[in-house]
């Protein structure tokens, strides 16, 4: 799993049915210093994570593992509101 | 998931039996301020997007859960199309 | 999905047994102006692609679902001959 | 699977149910010199495994086959710790 | 799949119990004209595959279709022992 803070958001209409009702969120991968990795992903929140949050993102076949995305096509999903990190180099 | 937006088409007759009435796009992955990355993926529509239009595309075994594509050999599909997408930094 | 030509072959006698019989081609993966792009990938052929022809390559668990794959400890197949593509920028 | 060493924790109190009682560590994958790669990665200790431990790290979904990560939302699991490693270049 | 040399091995003893008996190797991808390309993997032999051989490594579920790694938490497998390979630019 990644660090990512959430940024914004998609919306789309024409979409694959078992996306409907799902919110898609812009995640930023940060590194360990809270510095802002190049790249996005986009997200399905299944925690209820707020703007800015510091998330935990699974990605691949076990994003489907998360709440709510059995057999859905998504590849991504925020599966943790981080609390805190900590670390030792 | 990414977001990328529509180039073009490739066309194959000689093909797994799967892809068969498959609609495979050429799709480029953008960057969130719109602009172009490098690289591009081929793609099979599963929502009838249209050309240049920006879009939600997912990989690996998660394309084979958009519709129309189970157990098909496919590692990526476009599953959405954008309306819009907003963000903050 | 990517692009890729075919470059050559590889040649193991002492395999898994499930690579019996398996054509197992070195490709390597090009860009859409045609150019090469860096790296190659060993991927088992399933549609009878011939040398320097242009195909279609699919990777991770999805080359498992293309034809007499199933099961096998492969994860790059070529599906497709491709008869021409087009993109606009 | 790569090698890596533990750096420190994430504590997540908003998760995934399945993540309850998951000890998720921060990982720094390290060359074969024993110097640090570039990155990170979150990953769950199925090993009782200790700071600055080298580990093996597995990924994607064969993090879910490591003990206890069954239909797991995780695609990172720490499987090994390292008594010793030795290569020839 | 790619092309890779074996370097070396990893030792451990507190791990997960799928891996009791497996043969942990450290291999070095390789460039088609021989040289070494970055990095290098952790991957379980299934073919008694020697030192300084170049094999055939499978990633990602697919190194569970391995002759003996079903269900275990691997995402690299050596499944061939190269004889040769041949390619034209």
């Amino acid at each position: 799993m990644i660090i990512a803070r959430i940024l914004g958001t998609v919306v789309s209409t024409q979409k694959d049915a078992r996306l409907a009702g799902k919110k898609l969120l812009i995640v930023k991968p940060i590194n360990l210093d809270g510095s802002d990795q190049s790249g996005y992903l986009v997200s399905v929140d299944t925690v209820g994570a707020g703007f800015q949050e510091k998330v935990i993102v699974v990605g691949g076949s076990s994003a489907r593992m998360a709440e709510g995305n059995k057999d859905c096509p998504v590849d991504s999903a925020i599966i943790g509101v981080i609390d805190s990190f900590d670390f030792v180099k």
